[in-house]
């Protein structure tokens, strides 16, 4: 008897147009697209290892090799129950496949980066754990229609479902049926484009806001739109000064409306604020030089719910080292202020990745008897 | 010959709605109305001695002891020629009043608190001069219509024209006659309140901000009506919770439309962070204990040009000294995280203030040469 498993992995990625509020909050509908930058696999990655099999006696999930419980109207059964559909039409549709639909499943998933780190696994767990099931199920569907599923386990996890550049068109139906998400350009497209994660380390407060924001209908329906025409021209042309230019306002427009919340959320610090004038005036000092923009950062929100933040910030150039080889003449040292050692808390440099690979058995995270198997350079 | 001199105090005010955007800089005709409460003079305030006189060859004004140039287009005269134009008219009507007009004017005006410790004192400074050159005019003007001079030289000195608490209605005529400051209430409508003013020091980057403010015209047209109305309403019932949430929300809002400029303007850092948390929590405490709001508080935009910030930050309550004395039942200390002394520069307990008083010639300050007078007390 052949094993029925299959090993994938997915990457992290970062919204340049943010994602906040959800019209519908089970499917994951939400009030707004988005669009993002996958980030290299090589660099970070979840990977997922989904085996089907008659021995088992019920579905088994292990995130980082501790089990976790798939609670049955979770998210994460929400996704194995529509992969499990799928495979059913296709067995019906095909006869001589074998009929694994109805086996228990045992999923094993591993991040490459410490959850310490303040990355949200989230994005590319959940496009993991879905390439995964779609492998095993030999499922004929295009990666948009797996965005469908991805989105339902974590809103973002559509987009890890595309490398390059990724739009999540947040689709006008009930049903959700066309809240997808596209590829908007491949990696190849612009190969000069690096990112630099910076973990800014922060203590959060523990109050927690209410979703009354007056401020974000506003964007909503008036900005968010228009933000993304302009950006995914940008993109299709290789305009960097138009991408970092709308990727920064976003930024800021997405922490102007978590400030707007009663009481406010701050997910920059100062240290934040440092980075963003550093960037500023790069920027400043290469335009005034007669250059173009040479940077652009964008902050996420960090995860909410624990009582340490640690917020990474992404910054975007052309450059192997953004603007820290070469200032531009006229720039300001002065606008760094000093912190003290342990403000930023790391790096990461990479680039622009590919969408979710399938990978050999070698690299399986399951043992012979369906058990989660230790990842080597793990950190977490 | 009998001296023609009078000399008036104004007080300092503080935004409860605040005021963003001109819809005409010349007039200072506002985007949004605002609301302000006005504090005690006892404390803070501006104080004026104006004097014409045969023998002054120009007008000319000095400002805590130094001497000012007054600009033919500046606000200064702006405020001069409407109060000379209005005492023309008094002069017509009353033919025997003396024919003061057409004399040149020598101004001396002092505040009592250091301007470094980032309080405005345009507000206070243009309402003392508007209600020094009233008194010596003896105009039959009222309050209001003063208001319409005072807002030429400074938009929130109109504010500063009453006592208690004080709207800024920003009308919608051209010229601007309709964009008036009135009373609410008066101080003693509401002899409880606190307010307690808080400096943080923080230094300022030096990037100017375009005035490109997607979110703002929002707030305008959508948010700060309704908000008027509401603390309006407040005040008038003195329901201290709505006024405290409106007060909070605004001061949020207003930061929240601030930072979604490009490149962003912060004028919070995290010591302003720590007070929020600290008086959120409060407030928390105090309502899951089955009491309500105990204080609110409002961060003013500091004086945008200069290099430093000292950025001020006010606080209200109905307790002599807000809750501090007594911490609610399951206030959690954590929220405070600890800074090194000087994060907060300087604290100011005072209470709500009554309008612009007119003070006797033994509190004037100039000499019998026309030129100013140290006055006593002065720290700046």
């Amino acid at each position: 008897m052949s094993k029925f498993q299959a090993t994938a992995s997915a990457p992290v990625n970062i919204a340049c147009i943010k994602y906040w509020g959800k019209r519908d909050t089970k499917l994951i509908l939400p009030t707004n697209s988005s669009l993002s930058v996958t980030l290299d696999q090589d660099h970070l990655r979840s990977k997922t290892t989904s085996r089907a099999d008659a021995s088992f006696e019920k579905d088994r999930l292990w995130l980082n090799g501790k089990e976790e419980e798939i609670k049955p109207a979770g998210r994460t059964a929400t996704c194995i129950k529509e992969l499990r559909r799928l495979r059913c039409e296709f067995e019906g549709a095909n006869p001589n496949e074998p009929k694994i639909a109805d086996l228990h499943l045992h999923i094993s998933s591993f991040n490459n980066f410490p959850t310490a780190a303040g990355l949200a696994s989230s994005a590319s767990g959940f496009a993991a754990l879905v390439s995964s099931l779609a492998a095993l199920y030999k499922l004929p569907a295009t990666q948009s229609e797996l965005s469908l599923i991805a989105r339902q386990g974590s809103g973002s996890a559509c987009r890890s479902l595309f490398g390059g550049y990724v739009a999540w068109n947040m689709g006008s139906k009930t049903d959700g049926t066309d809240s997808i998400a596209e590829e908007i350009a491949p990696r190849s497209h612009w190969p000069e484009m690096h990112a630099l994660i910076c973990v800014v380390s922060d203590d959060k407060k523990g109050t927690s806001s209410t979703v009354d924001v007056p401020l974000l209908q506003h964007r909503i329906t008036s900005i968010v739109p228009e933000r993304m025409e302009r950006i995914t021209d940008a993109i299709r042309r290789r305009d960097f000064n138009t991408f970092a230019d709308v990727t920064m306002r976003d930024s800021n427009q997405f922490h102007a409306t978590l400030l707007d919340t009663d009481p406010p959320i701050f997910y920059m610090n100062d240290v934040s604020r440092t980075i963003i004038a550093i960037i500023t005036e790069l920027n400043r000092a290469s335009v005034a030089a007669g250059g173009s923009l040479k940077a652009a950062y964008t902050y996420d929100a960090g995860r909410t719910p624990t009582p340490r933040l640690e917020d990474p910030f992404r910054l975007f150039s052309q450059e192997e080292t953004p603007g820290l080889g070469a200032l531009p003449l006229g720039f300001n040292v002065g606008v760094a202020k000093k912190y003290q050692i342990g403000g930023v808390k790391g790096f990461i440099h990479t680039r622009v990745g590919d969408g979710p690979r399938v990978l050999g058995d070698e690299e399986a995270l399951l043992d012979q008897h369906g058990l989660p198997l230790a990842e080597l350079n793990v950190s977490s």
